[in-house]
């Protein structure tokens, strides 16, 4: 095991972050972190984060939003003049009767880049505000879109879901609203999220890009079957059950409904039988008149993507089709070239890494514009006049993420970052410009702003160290090869701002482990948690690892754990104990392990099948046995329970309830919607069958993750569970 | 405070319990308890406790009754001859076609003392076997009884509740089986008990004596909030709610119907309005023509006896009225004399303790047949020829229960049983001979055979010491001053075997303190609980006291808690906790504090209003605000919250989360229908507002106590958490 091979940015992080030994001195007479501080939720916790910029751009100009000011910002210089005030808008605004006062600027949008127009959303009114001429130009009723809303800036039509049932308002103010639907329901659900928010499905409504059709999704969820959810808040507790789709049972059925506005009509895609189905990725041809869909099998091993005719409703054609022996994720909508109507960007990890692809729209696979051992995080945007796509991705190293440009006609790739760190580019309405938000191991934060064409940049802001005279703790970051001998998995650890390399420490393994995340990466310290400092300042050493089956390695990596949820990720994790074990200054004997959601169930993996490493754990709303996973997660990973009943017993951590050796506390939030509580209770059952003792905690109320200053309350719970136990 | 005043069986005990220091060296080679010895669902609990002798009386003669045998007991000698044996049985059914094997003969019962009948319920029927004829007599189906059943040994007939409907089962076999009812439901309840099984009310089928009328309860409850529980135990979880009238809110309406089996109608008793009123106690005279209820306002602070014509409903007349400041609690039913059929025993503690009273059926009090500040707590029964009633009371000591005969023309007591310790009568048909079972302090449990004439005692059974070569605890009584200054209360102690009153030990405080209970009495080793033997063997020292609210101690003392349960209560024990503090081997800064339901209540109140005299907590099932319990029990004690703001504010733990300073563990049955999660989660909810940190443990699928191997589970949970925290 190569566990010494750091990467070149870790070397340097190791040069410059943390406190020397020598300047222990120093050290001492620094301040102490505290919960409050370093824990979201926590009454300090925004003034101990890096400081960052909000920006927009209003076509090609950069502007800051503050909460009283809108400032200009000059590209070339970085500075800043003021474009407006809060009270500007006021006085502009006292001419129209019965308007709110507006309180702030934050919501402000710039969305036509050629016209002084500022987007508001304030007072139960959305409204743009000319602010050249000084004066309001439209405004648009925004009440009742609390359930669901989208507005288009073209038309001015706002698409929105009260009452369960779905609306337009028109972009006319006098104009009535226009209900779409009448059975919206618990059990008919319109303009919503679908399929639990998997396959990147974030909303529900769909407006085309003239703003004149609206997509909308369509559940049926009323064959689903209720998970119960108790209400405590009420002076009597209630009974609000949640649609819960368990693995291998009945689902929802999902339709997409068109409505027109210019003909006030609707009409559904006619996809066939929605049963066992999932339809994802909705995109607009730009002449508004086409819908592209991802279409995909309950077995999520067969996607194609399908056009329909947005007028009839009529299935135009197959555009393509891709099959995996385990499993195909639709996760991006298809993006047509800004210079070109008939090709769009499809992505795909088919070749082994998410890349590129150039489609025309009759289905031909024009070429792949991208290709490496390394993912395209993000399709960023266009720059039409270059006819070049701007992307992220971790070319650089696999725990970052920098910005390219990609030339379309020729697939050259050209860096548009200094090469380091983790970037979040923001486009402007040409692609010329890019405001350049990154952070390194060892900056806080900086944003520039890049040319594309020229590729300079123009330092803007940069953050000042937040946690300046604190005693920070040090952070390192190195590889180690996984279980199968060969991978290369990054970890990273913090160890106290005073660390002796003699004494030895109690160590604690947190652990994610699960797909579609990552805990290894090139941001400020590594993207530690902050609880992590917190703990090193206790004295313990934290150590992550990002196992196979994580994001951004490619299919391989992350389709290892494919029918068997946990198992290759814990041969993973024990290659970081092993590596732990070699380490003089940690501590064999106080080995803990903590971790939420599938960290909760890789927790409670590790202490039953390793119940002789691990002395203490803490495992938040764990998954305990797939089968009362959700479907379309769950089965993508581990199929059904019918068709994999060796993988699900396999997994299962009920008959390891005997198993439980070491101090366990297991924390759920009372009304987890996600991992429902049956999960840990039925745990706690098996284990209360077997005579062990594992501890529980239940936040009242609370979901999948605990929420505001509750999370400082756990936090200190979590720490004080490992002070009381490994310490 | 006069902590030391012992009382006399007190100050005996205490020379015979124990292992005296000086035998040390001995006891270091005696086994130790494991808590499968000790608990109920323990492995060898069974082995642990004193034997018992299972005995019923046929008319005046006393039968054994064992797995496979009954025996007639010699009432002189106490000698045993086999009656006849299970396989005798089967013989003689070896006649009746298709009639399954008896297997066991425990629920033998010799219902008619003239005749050698034994009734028998196995293989789906009830049947009477003639033991001399050496055949079956009579035989009936019992199939469908689960729901509830009553069984009349007159005319035969069973009263059966099954689908939710009531039924009666004629006493014919071929007689097809009456359905009485068809709109029952979970919303409308037939023949079951009613009012939350207050009021002494366990059932809800009572048979006139001649077997021919029934009546039954019926409850509305459709009225009543649900309360929702989540069961499980299914693949997927389910909501199956309890219908929870709290206090202050609507509540269930509760009628009496009666069927008469000659003319197979059903009418119902005209009591007027149902809203709001309780009807408990229901007795029928012995002509089988009247019925007699108390009725009780919602209030509870008047209390009626009325008599209804059970031929017509018609209501007849008020008997008796009994109003108090504070709550009447009507507990007991009439009982008519059995010679003279025109009166009736009436028990009341209006005059400050509860006493016998004899009326006439015209509602006339003729006389107070029994006086003084003891209680009557049974009445046993009656020996016609002698016109004497024979109780239980604690005339003797508050903590013992002595058995005593009443003459009804003078009122005089004779003392039928030794004077000490805690005895349990079963009374010969006759009323002449009474099986006298009972403990003392010192002894595990004797039966005695007596006269209830002679007053002759035959010894007939003598228990071992089921401890016998264990180390066993030093257990002591005594009694201190209530916070009142004068009040005596009881306490009991349990000292480590090895104990040395040079060393400080950890002192956990037992506690319940609510009505309707007492945890000190002169039963084998004062009643003490096993885990509390479990504990002294772990090192710590034990103390229990019976504060005042507890029961049998007459009205003032239990009623002192009126409007503010837990404020005197809390006093109480701190009165308890100042003589533990006195003493040289308490370690004061080592005090813990365990109970259950009421006791969890009491625990947290005392932990929060005295966080720094209790280190360590445990409270399982606990109340945190009265209104969220029930309305029957909360109101009596409490009002409605409507009435009593002040006294439900003050008793709420909810705002004293904040206070929380030592460890605190609470425990909970997941679905406990009695004390609702909602308690527990809520305190724990302000907890987490607050900032501090109770633990928190749920038994899944469990109710408000745990059952079976569950109770060791949760002792050994109990058990760790002191030793993890106080030792």
């Amino acid at each position: 095991m190569n566990s010494k091979s750091l990467i070149g940015v870790v070397a340097a992080a190791l040069l410059t972050l943390g406190t020397p030994q020598t300047q222990a001195q120093e050290v001492t007479e620094m301040k102490e972190f505290t919960l409050e501080d370093l824990n979201f939720g926590g009454t300090n916790y925004y003034n101990m984060i890096p400081g960052n910029r909000r920006l927009t751009w209003w076509g090609d100009q950069l502007v800051r939003i503050e909460l009283n000011e809108c400032y200009l910002v000059d590209k070339k210089t970085g500075k800043e003049t003021v474009l407006f005030t809060v009270d500007d808008v006021n006085k502009w605004l006292e001419a129209t009767p019965d308007q709110a006062p507006l309180h702030a600027l934050y919501n402000a949008r710039f969305p036509y880049g050629d016209q002084p127009l500022v987007l508001l959303q304030f007072g139960g009114e959305r409204c743009l505000i000319d602010f050249e001429q000084k004066k309001q130009v439209w405004h648009q009723s925004s009440a009742d879109e609390r359930q669901a809303s989208s507005f288009n800036t073209t038309s001015r039509n706002t698409a929105y879901v009260s009452g369960d049932q779905l609306y337009v308002r028109p972009a006319d103010f006098g104009k009535e609203d226009i209900q779409l639907t009448t059975d919206g329901s618990r059990e008919i659900v319109y303009g919503r999220s679908v399929h639990r928010d998997e396959f990147g499905i974030h909303s529900g409504l769909f407006w085309s890009p003239d703003g004149m059709r609206l997509a909308f999704y369509r559940m049926d969820q009323s064959m689903v079957t209720d998970y119960p959810q108790v209400n405590l808040f009420g002076h009597i507790a209630t009974h609000e059950p949640d649609k819960y789709p368990m693995a291998g049972e009945l689902s929802h059925e999902v339709t997409i409904g068109v409505y027109d506005v210019a003909t006030n009509k609707t009409l559904y895609l006619k996809a066939g039988d929605p049963e066992d189905r999932y339809f994802t990725n909705v995109a607009w041809s730009p002449d508004s008149k086409t819908i592209y869909i991802f279409e995909l099998n309950r077995e999520q091993n067969d996607c194609r993507l399908v056009s329909y005719d947005a007028t009839t409703g009529d299935r135009l054609a197959e555009l393509y089709r891709e099959i995996d022996r385990k499993y195909v994720e639709p996760f991006h909508p298809i993006e047509f070239l800004p210079w070109d109507d008939t090709k769009f960007i499809l992505q795909s990890q088919k070749d082994g890494y998410n890349h590129l692809y150039l489609f025309d729209t009759k289905g031909n696979e024009l070429k792949q514009l991208t290709r490496g051992e390394w993912v395209v995080l993000n399709l960023v945007g266009f720059c039409p006049s270059r006819k070049s796509i701007i992307i992220s991705s971790n070319e650089c190293s696999p725990i970052q993420c920098n910005t390219w440009e990609v030339s379309v006609a020729t697939g050259k790739r050209t860096l548009l970052d200094n090469g380091e760190g983790w970037h979040s580019p923001s486009l402007s309405g040409s692609g010329h410009h890019i405001a350049d938000n990154y952070q390194t191991p060892t900056i806080p934060r900086n944003i520039e702003i890049a040319d594309v064409k020229t590729r300079k940049h123009t330092a803007y802001y940069e953050s000042p160290n937040p946690w300046e005279g604190y005693k920070i703790p040090q952070f390192t970051c190195g590889t180690l090869k996984a279980a199968d001998g060969t991978t290369d998995l990054y970890w990273r650890m913090v160890k106290p701002a005073d660390f002796d390399e003699t004494k030895q420490y109690p160590t604690v393994v947190y652990v994610y482990g699960g797909p579609h995340a990552h805990n290894v990466d090139a941001r400020w310290n590594y993207a530690s948690r902050s609880w992590e400092t917190y703990m090193a300042q206790k004295g313990y050493i934290i150590f992550i690892l990002d196992n196979r089956g994580s994001e951004n390695r490619g299919k391989a990596f992350e389709q290892a754990t494919f029918r068997r949820l946990g198992q290759e990720e814990m041969r993973d994790q024990m290659c970081g104990v092993d590596y732990l074990k070699s380490l003089p200054y940690v501590d064999a004997d106080r080995i803990g392990v903590h971790g939420w959601s599938f960290g909760g169930f890789m927790t409670i993996s590790l202490m039953t099948n390793y119940p002789d490493v691990f002395k203490v754990g803490v495992a938040g709303g764990p998954v305990i046995d797939w089968k009362w996973y959700e479907v379309m997660y769950g089965e993508r990973y581990m199929d059904s329970p019918a068709a994999n009943p060796e993988g699900y017993a396999e997994t299962s951590l009920l008959p390891k309830a005997k198993n439980l050796k070491g101090k366990l506390q297991i924390i759920t939030g009372y009304n987890d919607p996600t991992v429902v509580p049956q999960h840990c209770l039925m745990f706690i059952e098996e284990c209360i069958k077997a005579g062990t003792q594992p501890d529980f905690f239940a936040y009242p109320g609370e979901g999948h993750n605990m929420m505001g200053h509750k999370s400082v309350h756990l936090h200190e719970r979590i720490t004080q569970y490992f002070e009381d136990w490994l310490k």
